[in-house]
Order: structure tokens, then C-alpha cells, then sequence
């Protein structure tokens, strides 16, 4: 972790002119930082300072940045950098950029690796940074960053509003914002799961009916019925794949957003011919997306369902081990970083 | 095979008030039919007739068939009934109803097993049979009615027109189809095979450029390239699928319309999450969309490649095993059927 006015071993990033330093508030545990921590997603650069979904105050800005001010509470999403000169940053897909730098784990291009949020500060571009409106709790806004934003823009783009009836497989950290979102934009939401546990807490967030894939011949009856299935669970290698391609409309796409460390299970074209249905994925979101996220939760107040836990050593371990063995409810936010890392607000 | 007025073994389905009997004139031969007879896809109800893509003459037309007059020269695609009930058939997406009956293999509501056009005649309904435009001639309408249809379908589903980069994988009867197709709905195109031998072909058709899959590193300058990208390879199965995703813009789809025997090859989530790209299939076309094929096939005086081969028990063989054998330039066309059935026009 980066103390402040301690040797850690890490070297940091030049700060640029559009550059943002951040005394880190709290922060969203993802299951990215469990895949990176046990090496799932394939060999990470050692010693690693893993973590994003940060929330926190600004306190030093590039003199190029003008969507940020010093003082301003801003959020920072799980992607820190992109080219801004290739096709996909031009047409406002930033997050595809082939150059991009996920906010720990990667290098730079002058070699340096960034590193994460499990620290005292972070040092961003202003393009990753958005101003968090004043009526979300911090400890919502930080899942949102990556939770939030992988699930809010493939929703948005796949055009889920009024009108259209969407599943969303998994209640996880994911799929309970995807739920919520759904519902937020307008859609018909049906929540899938293969244990009835979360049924209450699906029902909470706006969906209706809950399905629980556990059932016998579960999908038979809901043939064609979706416009769009998301399937949140960090386990789609262990999704049937044919009852979840038979939910969907003609020409309709099974989304999914977890990336598990296994391949997905044996799949034969013929599967998804019945009714031409596809399947996609996402990485995170767009910035405008992420802006309009923000909007939406804040014009609709939208309440996520966060445990908070003290960032230390101990608590560490804890959400760690609580997001791979599934107990958390439904996101963990790391809190109380002055008491772990000071007060002081320079790096 | 059904010879007029010899016992086959095979019961005729009632003719219903919107059927059609049709004499054959020429059929085309699809990977359907050796699928069928290996059975690749799965057991067969024998003994069998397969065959579709059928052209001939109406030579009965029922009381409510309204869009066929005895006499007129028509064409039959690949399924041959559906329920005109559901919602998929009242959505215009009859190829996609769950009680669709192929054109052969497949039951009747009343346990008829559908016959194929290996045969003198074949009794259609009429949201199956298209008139087809003078100017086409009959052996090269009848690989549309299968092998054209299916390429046309998803190309006009997913907007290929002007302004769009579409690459075409795989250059057989499909794939020559669906150079010809895209270039004619006013795509840039680009063929894709994996060796030279059909380049002329390709470019021929529409193609440009022509780029061969066993170069070296031949998908990398090509990252983000295309808005849609077909795959029409029966050999899903073989195909390197990080590499197929790797081509496609943002959010855009490998379709794949060729349906191997075998299952696709491993796949991760991770792979198509770089560029958000999507994998899709679809089930041959609609009744309006194959309709619109022969319209533009006859408006821009399209011409597929074929070989015609004399029906005979020789030139079954000879056919299946050139099928087979992955042989055929670009797809097969049994003719002469007065030769071997006869000229009687009454089943």
C-alpha cells in the first residue's frame, strides 16, 4: 500500500497535465481483485496494489483538467488511461481502446505499473475521474464504478427501457445493480437464481417475477420471452447454455459480465439457432456512461446494498475471502482509510 | 424417392386448402442433406428423402393458396410449415417458430414424415413457395431457396448496406452467396479463406480485398476493422475464434451460419471482451426476406456459380460425395428430372 512519506516499493506515475492525485476515501471491493490475487486471469506483476472502485477527495490537479477541482469528492473507474487518438476512443469507446490501462495491474507507457486503491492515494487521469453528486453515500458511489458501470452500459446499449422484458442471472454484486438499473430505466425485470436465498433482496430491487434456475424445466416456460438476459454470474463456465440461450427473443443476446477464470461449457452452433439468439460481452462502460449512471441512481435515489468494513490487514482478509466464497451481500466497501493511512492529503 | 404412380414407402401428407403440389424441375444440394445422411445432426426418421431447394411447377394449387396459380414456376425453401400462430410467426419470424416443420426429416402435426425433393414432386404450403422472377433461371434460383437465404437473412438483419466493412469467412456455397449478397446490398467486402484457391472466385463475385487465414499473424492489421463478420464455414468447429472476434468493431457479431457436427471450439468470455464483440446464429429467413433476395438477385442480375449434375443414381452419389468432400464450385444443381421421373405433371 502507498503511505504516505513511506518507501513502498512501488513507483508512481509522473503526474501529467491532466493528471488527478486523490486522497482515497473508501473503496468497492471487486471480484477482479480476487482474480488478480489468486492469479485465475492469468500472472499479474509482483509486488501488485490491487483495487478500484475509489472514491475520494482530489488534492492536486493537472493544469490541463478541467472537469475536476481541487476539494471536489470524485470516483475512479477500474480502466485509468486511454489513447484518445485511436477509432474506438474517438467514437467515444475509450473502454475498448487497445492502448487502455486497467487502474492496477498495467503498465503505463513509460513502463510503470499502475497500481490500485488498497492505499492511501491514487493518481488518475481526469477522463477516469467523475464528480460523484452530492446525494450518493460514497460508500454506494464506490461499487458503482466497476460493478455498476459493467452492468449500466451494456443495458443501455442493448436499448433496455420501457417496454422490454429483461432477466438478469446471478444476484451478485452485478446482478443486484443490474436488476436495479433495469428497473430504473423502465424495463420488466425478471431476476434469476439458483438458490432461492436471494429471492427477497431481488424482489427489493425492482424485479418481478424471480425465477430460480434450480427448478425442473425452469425455462421451458419462458421460451422466447426475453428481449435481453444478462448473466452477471462470475461463473458462466458453469451456466446451462442452452436453457439460458432458449429464454431469449429471436435475434436477442444473452450479455455476459462475469469473466470467469474457466472457459465457457461446450457450446454447438445449433444451440442458439432455435431462435437466432446471440451471445456478448462488455468490458466496464463508457465516461458518459458512467456520467449518466451516476445521474440516473442519483435522480431516481438508488440504493445499493453495500457492507462496509474497515480497511486493515484483518479486513482485508475478510473481503477477500468473503467475495470468493460468495457471502458478501451484495458488495463490500473498504472505509475509515484516515485511521489506516493519516489524515495528510499529499502523497 | 416418389415416382408417380409407383408405391415408395413414403406417405404423402393430406393437401390442404393452402397447399401446393409442385413437379420438379431442378433442386440444389445442401450440406443439410449429407448431414442428414451421416447423421452428423442426429438420428433421421428412415427411409428418407431429403433434399430441399427445390424449383418446379405448380401443377395443383389448393382453394386458399393465394399467391400461386397452377403453372406458375416457384421455389420451396428449406422449411416447409409453421404454426402462423405464435408470436414469432405473427412477428414475421416464422423461421423461428417453435412448431416450424422442415422440408424434410421433420413430422406433420398429424405424424407425416415431410418428404424432400429428391422426387418427382413435392407437396408445399404456399407461405413456403416463391414465385420466382423470369429472368432467374431455375438452376440458379434453387441453391437460393436454402444455401442463399440463409446468408441473406442475417446480412440484412444485422444492416449491411453502404457504409458497411463486412468480411465473409469461408468461401463455399454460402459463403459465395454471401459475397455476392453483401457486395450487392452495397457493402465493402472482404473474403476470407483459408487458402487461395478461391480467391478469383471471390473477387469475382465481389470481394476486396481477398485475405488468406494461413498467412501469419493475417488477423492482427485487420483488429476492429469490421462492422460484421460471417462466418459460413461448416467448420465452426475448426475455426480459431480469437482470432474471428478480434476483427469485429465494438459491439459488433461473428455470425455464424454454418452448422458443424461438432461443438465450437473452447471459448472464454475473456476473448470477445476486448472489443465487446457478440456471436450469433440464425435459422435460414422469412418468407418477406427471401422474397426481397430474388428481387434483388433478378434486379441486379445477380449470378451464383454452379454445376449442374443429371439426377440419376450416379449423380446422387456424385453429388453427396463432391458435398462431402468439400468439392463443389460453389454448389450443385440436379437437373433433368423429366429424364428420370418422367413428364407427368399429377403425383
Amino acid at each position: 500500500m502507498l503511505y504516505p512519506g513511506k518507501s513502498t516499493g512501488f513507483q508512481t506515475k509522473a503526474f501529467r497535465r491532466q493528471c488527478i492525485d486523490i486522497k482515497i476515501e473508501c473503496r468497492g471491493v471487486c471480484g477482479s481483485d480476487v482474480h488478480s490475487i489468486n492469479g485465475g486471469w492469468g500472472e499479474v506483476p509482483l509486488p501488485l496494489c490491487v483495487g478500484h472502485e475509489v472514491i475520494g477527495k482530489a488534492v492536486k490537479v493537472g493544469s490541463k483538467a478541467s472537469t475536476v477541482k481541487v476539494g471536489d469528492r470524485v470516483g475512479v473507474e477500474a480502466q485509468i488511461q486511454s489513447c484518445m487518438e485511436c477509432k474506438q476512443c474517438k467514437s467515444d469507446n475509450e473502454n475498448y481502446c487497445p492502448k487502455k490501462v486497467d487502474s492496477y495491474g498495467a503498465p503505463y507507457p513509460d513502463g510503470t505499473i499502475a497500481q490500485g486503491g488498497y492505499a492511501s492515494h491514487i493518481r488518475t487521469h481526469e477522463y477516469s475521474t467523475f464528480p460523484i453528486p452530492d446525494s450518493i453515500p460514497s460508500i454506494e458511489a464506490a461499487p458503482m464504478m466497476c460493478a455498476g458501470l459493467t452492468v449500466y452500459s451494456p443495458l443501455v446499449r442493448a436499448g433496455v427501457g420501457a417496454g422490454k422484458k429483461v432477466a438478469i442471472g446471478g444476484i451478485g454484486a452485478l446482478g443486484h445493480f443490474a436488476i436495479m438499473f433495469a428497473n430504473a430505466l423502465g424495463a420488466e425485470v425478471t431476476a434469476i437464481s439458483h438458490s432461492t436465498k436471494k429471492k427477497e433482496a431481488a424482489l427489493r430491487l425492482g424485479a418481478k417475477p424471480f425465477v430460480c434456475s434450480r427448478d425442473k424445466d425452469w425455462a421451458q416456460p419462458l421460451a422466447f420471452e426475453f428481449d435481453y438476459v444478462l448473466n452477471s454470474a462470475d461463473m458462466g463456465h458453469k451456466v446451462n447454455m442452452k436453457d439460458s440461450h432458449q429464454l431469449l427473443n429471436v435475434g436477442a443476446e444473452l450479455h455476459h459480465v462475469g469473466l470467469p477464470d474457466a472457459p465457457l461449457p461446450e457450446l454447438m452452433v445449433q444451440d442458439f439457432a432455435s431462435n437466432g439468439s446471440k451471445m456478448g460481452t462488455s468490458h466496464i462502460g463508457r465516461r458518459t456512461e458512467a456520467l449518466a449512471m451516476l445521474k440516473l441512481a442519483a435522480d431516481k435515489n438508488l440504493k445499493p446494498m453495500i457492507e462496509t468494513v474497515e480497511i486493515s490487514e484483518d479486513g482485508c482478509k475478510k473481503v477477500v475471502r468473503g467475495v470468493h466464497d460468495n457471502a458478501v451481500r451484495y458488495r463490500y466497501t473498504l472505509t475509515n482509510y484516515d485511521k489506516a493511512f493519516g489524515k495528510g492529503e499529499q502523497v
